[in-house]
């Protein structure tokens, strides 16, 4: 029964800084692994909206090169490789069952790169879906143990596909749980998802708390069958 | 990336009954086993001030007692054996690592009841708060274990201790994730967080995904030391 304000039992080490001065990141070019699917899709048409350069990666690049053309708003499309390598903040939205080896292959174009996992590793039943538990404790571990020399945040779990992709909603009424060893590395994140009408990025802890957060899409998917809707989370009194 | 609304991989079972048709239930006695603590105290508060007959637990009846007695609000205090007895619905708000023992040695006065797990297994270190793993999966999965004969449910994990004991403040701006395997089980559990004014109970899964649940009081630990706060969830479009 830990309340949530147990902070206490641990040493405090909150900066002086204001947590919400975060960067400007209208800049950075953004990559999408895995951006033909539904949720990769989805936040590259968002980011495009918002006005960042946006590159969509798939493993065949003429199919990136068409989910890029129905985007438009510039959205561009590469191999994973090209993409990788061109952008200065990739988004891995691959499916759970290629993230190790998509992740393995790209070890080198990632280097040095801001990478911003949002993979929920599910499994499927006839009771519904449930927490898969990745050997390194998470898709944002196995990333970070994967990619050695990449910045590795994990962030945009909780978005439905559905209304990231439908052109007529103007805002995303959800907050975004950013995870991260870095401050510098989450603020660019924090940044990144504040581009989005109506989305916040929240800093919700160390890579070692990814687990609950990919996990938690779980549960959201038990809330969509229960009250058919598209459920994403906001963080009260922040 | 397995988007929120990935509900189409799995069949659709949603009953045609209102989800937000929830059953009276002012007339319920509640128990706050670890009615002492933290927690335990501020949902005994909330509970009582909305108008709900409590009786805090305790392993010692005179603390019991004088913490009721500090409450005021018609609260009882009393030994955990028999407060588990007196009670309909039974909130587990024990510290995790006397969890097991507690509820092995209530077996037969919890038969039958509705038990309420907002256990939040954490441990700490000087990075903070992290997930610890129970053999069961979960706090509210060794409940189940243990007591065959109850109804387990789990919610009231996401809660400010200090926000619920603080009398000034006349809502909890919150929503309560509640899981469990039986609909008339959560759906009490649902209607008691609808008795608080502020808060809402919201359906949130099968006790396999209690887990996460349950972890994610760790981030919202993080939360809380960056963002100098109390923070609390909500889900949005339910």
């Amino acid at each position: 029964m830990t309340s949530t304000d147990s902070a206490q039992n641990a040493p405090a080490k909150t900066p002086a800084k204001d947590p919400w001065e975060l960067p400007d990141v209208s800049g950075l070019i953004v990559g999408v692994l895995g951006g033909t699917g539904d949720q990769g899709r989805g936040l590259a048409y968002r980011f495009a909206r918002a006005g960042q350069k946006v590159i969509i990666g798939s493993r065949a690049a003429d199919r990136a090169r068409t989910a890029a053309d129905e985007l438009g708003l510039g959205v561009e499309g590469a191999e994973n490789a090209e993409c990788a390598r061109r952008s200065d903040v990739v988004i891995v939205a691959v499916p759970w069952e290629g993230h190790g080896k998509t992740l393995e292959a790209l070890r080198e174009e990632l280097s040095g790169k801001l990478v911003i996992d949002c993979v929920n590793p599910l499994g499927f039943d006839k009771q519904g879906a449930y927490a898969l538990k990745p050997e390194e404790g998470s898709a944002a571990e196995q990333a970070a143990a994967l990619l050695p020399d990449s910045r590795v945040t994990a962030a945009f779990h909780h978005l439905s596909a559905v209304l990231l992709q439908n052109p007529d909603i103007e805002e995303i009424d959800t907050d975004v749980m950013v995870l991260g060893e870095k401050r510098a590395d989450t603020d660019v994140v924090q940044a990144l998802a504040a581009r989005v009408p109506g989305m916040r990025g929240v800093f919700a802890g160390r890579l070692r708390n990814a687990h609950q957060v990919e996990s938690l899409v779980a549960n959201l998917i038990s809330v969509n069958r229960r009250y058919k809707a598209h459920a994403g989370l906001r963080v009260t009194d922040v």
